[in-house]
């Protein structure tokens, strides 16, 4: 019985993943109490009764959305053999973002820090730490990577995690502002490019 | 007396400069009709008087803030000789973001596509063809770059335009978001870096 989940529990799941489309899409000061009601039909009281504010929805959403695309990556990770295949599934899965299991609306980090980065200092906090520390499991593979002779090790990883990241996040911006997957495509080709150059 | 500035036109100046850095911070949601008349201490009637309503405010505030950008660009780019040189005018002039001149809250291209990819069609196609004229603008150096034999001719021009746009769009993001500069420095070490690689 330990593994019962409270009512409480599942109200609080049901909320985060019914709004989690709308923050990710309208962003946190456009998305507004009323598109919460009305998109999981509870009542103001209801929500207030889980969370103590707009911003801990907030909050618990952005979670929910890193983590959805965390898994994805993970799992594609756990099937690949070398640390330059692991690396390139980044490239994979930012691919085919705009068919499922992708979070709706986009890349919750690049959403939420672009917004966040001047008015709210919680939700920048939090997408400013799952940038470092997907910049930590980058540099964690290259220093895998050149530990087995995969890569060379006269490079900046740091800089080339930094560089991946940038890649990734301004590609997926400039594909959904111009509506382009090719763009995209094309931004990815440079990431694969720049792995090539460190290969051993 | 042909250049007279009516007051109407000094007034849509006046409230287009004075909520330029509130646009670009905010972001279009976050900005009220309060915002604006508090920031100018012009009535709603006032603002009203000169744009049919905030969308329109907004649209004239980016073409204001991207014009600030475009005009330190073009500044340097005319002093620059080369078509290596006048591509890294971009490098130079992002690199300098938090110091004078460049828009409060930083890009408005990046701000005003992440938001309004999903929920702003008129502000979406203003970043949207911000992008395809800053893309067509380095493939045209990079074109004229290769006519001069500065470059190679054999890489894809397109791909090379659209991945600098990505590194410092992206680039952007992560230092604002993480505090630090020193990571959009690094990024911009590989825009530099793929620069070299195309060099004749």
């Amino acid at each position: 019985m330990e593994n019962k989940v409270s009512k409480s529990d599942r109200t609080r799941q049901f909320i985060i993943e019914t709004s989690s489309g709308i923050f990710n899409t309208k962003g946190f000061a456009g998305t507004s109490m009323t598109d919460l009601t009305e998109a999981t039909g509870l009542t103001k009281g209801s929500i207030y009764g889980n969370f103590s504010n707009k911003e801990e929805v907030a909050l618990a959403v952005f979670d929910h959305n890193h983590e959805k695309v965390n898994k994805l990556v993970s799992r594609k990770m756990d099937q690949a053999q070398t640390c330059y295949d692991k690396l390139m599934v980044y490239v994979r899965v930012y691919d085919q973002y705009t068919r499922s299991g992708f979070p709706q609306g986009g890349c919750p980090i690049l959403n939420t820090a672009v917004e966040s980065d001047d008015t709210n200092s919680l939700l920048k906090d939090r997408a400013a730490k799952a940038v470092n520390r997907w910049k930590k499991r980058i540099v964690d593979l290259l220093a895998a990577g050149i530990e087995n002779g995969e890569f060379k090790a006269d490079f900046d990883q740091s800089q080339m995690a930094l560089s991946i990241i940038a890649l990734i996040e301004g590609g997926m911006m400039i594909s959904r502002v111009t509506n382009s997957q090719v763009n995209l495509d094309k931004v990815l080709k440079t990431v694969e490019g720049l792995l090539n150059g460190v290969k051993a």
